[in-house]
């Protein structure tokens, strides 16, 4: 990115408020539209941002070349089709959806030939919503995949890794929406549906006081933006109910082997985990 | 616990040995029994056990009056039966076994008449085995629970949470072996065995480097001893299968949910899981 790049953020939660305190703290000139006027004010206050807005401002948005997109995947979707009436030509809209298929066609399919849109997923977040959580910090460290299509172009790819680079992320990487989809379906989707179904299993509270480590750091993640996660679980069903089937049919299995005292099979597969465990080691 | 005390562990593994540091830093007259010739002399080298010996030394189990098993559970039921004979009368013996139905009632009815047998849980552990790593520290601020019987006396009971209170834990509690068993079951258990199939579900770690501290923190626990677990596993096939058997249904719920678009239930479970896991903040 070139220092003379305008950046319009839209959507001021969690992930675009602790954009704009990154790409604000660079240098860029950054703004914001959002529908919350707490949101604004507050990243004002913070001089995270130069301008912002309540409304959909027609010159707010012609006058950003790098757009970026911190709405709710099927908001964004409508956002775009609405308002790309006014975005200047050349201009480059990216987003930080947790889910691809379905959002990033559907997106370039219905959009104006002369701006392109790439999608971006930072996989950085914390278990609180809202731009008075935000925190250019959570990125320090974390992996940020581009999913390009054949309907993007090398200098966008490179604008969107140099945004990546300016916002501190380690890993950058490259996947098709396809791959990004699958590969999240396991790592993000399945694990969450895990956390989410041993908490609705039992009203066990009364189990508190025994709990331990194990049990906090294994169901720190049920705690879940129900509007946010149920679009992410249903933009990408395909891929998370293959992934959980496959999960409840080891986990089934498991419980048989215990069931019939199969001993051998039973440490066999609890080696087989702790073999696979250590690649994830840091 | 008197300071005359003279106390045997027998089994100095990762529990045994930060028993054995963290009572000889209090004063007490500790000994050892393992097998290992090492685990010995690295806890004589440390200063945490005056004496050891791997056979199992009449003379020195007949010296003590607080025997602590560090066994793994089956094996600590054969070798009290095999040493009952050189206990010195009114010994006290307990342990520090995961599970405790099949366990306390198979060593208390098999029990000469004057000694006793407590059972013991102290709920805290790492990823590791072995004297090496032991560590008293694992204990501050860690639950301990005492499992009493009808044939277990007041002075027994007080004198294993006073065991509990002199190795720095924070919570002591009474339960009875049953519920015990159904908690650990729940809280411990059922955990491990959601984060052992998560592993077993595919070979993965070429998603390694997508993966963040949610995926890290569930699987940590992946990371199994296979003897031990198979043994906690298997003496409490009952309340863990059942447990299995609910988390298992809970899950094809919500995959039906998702698969059938079923917003407004999928939301209602996110929340449900968001309540309950405010139950278990710190």
């Amino acid at each position: 990115m070139a220092k003379k790049d305008k950046i319009l953020i839209v959507g001021l939660g969690l992930i675009g408020g602790s954009y704009a305190q990154g790409l604000s703290a660079k240098g860029f000139d950054v703004s914001a539209i959002d529908t919350n006027l707490d949101s604004i004010q507050y990243a004002m206050e913070q001089g995270w941002i130069m301008q912002g807005s309540t409304v959909d401002d027609p010159e707010l948005i012609h006058e950003a070349n790098l757009i970026i997109s911190g709405l709710y995947p099927t908001t964004m979707v409508k956002w775009i089709k609405e308002n790309q009436q006014f975005f200047q030509s050349h201009a480059l809209i990216t987003d930080v959806s947790g889910v691809k298929t379905g959002i990033v066609k559907e997106v370039q399919e219905n959009l104006r030939n002369d701006v392109e849109f790439i999608g971006a997923h930072p996989m950085a977040g914390k278990e609180v919503s809202g731009v008075r959580y935000a925190d250019a910090k959570i990125f320090e460290g974390a992996n940020f995949i581009i999913t390009p299509t054949e309907k993007n172009t090398e200098e966008a790819i490179e604008r969107v890794r140099q945004l990546a680079v300016d916002l501190n992320f380690k890993t950058i990487s490259l996947l098709t929406i396809e791959e990004h989809d699958r590969m999240i379906g396991f790592v993000s989707q399945l694990t969450h549906t895990i956390a989410v179904s041993l908490m609705n299993t039992n009203d066990n509270h009364d189990l508190k006081k025994y709990t331990g480590d194990s049990f906090r750091d294994l169901t720190r993640i049920a705690n879940i933006n129900e509007t946010i996660w149920s679009e992410l679980f249903l933009l990408n069903k395909d891929n998370l109910v293959k992934e959980m089937d496959e999960f409840i049919q080891t986990m089934e299995y498991l419980k048989k082997v215990i069931e019939q005292d199969e001993v051998e099979e039973l440490k066999y597969l609890l080696i087989q985990s702790t073999t696979r465990r250590h690649y994830f080691d840091e």
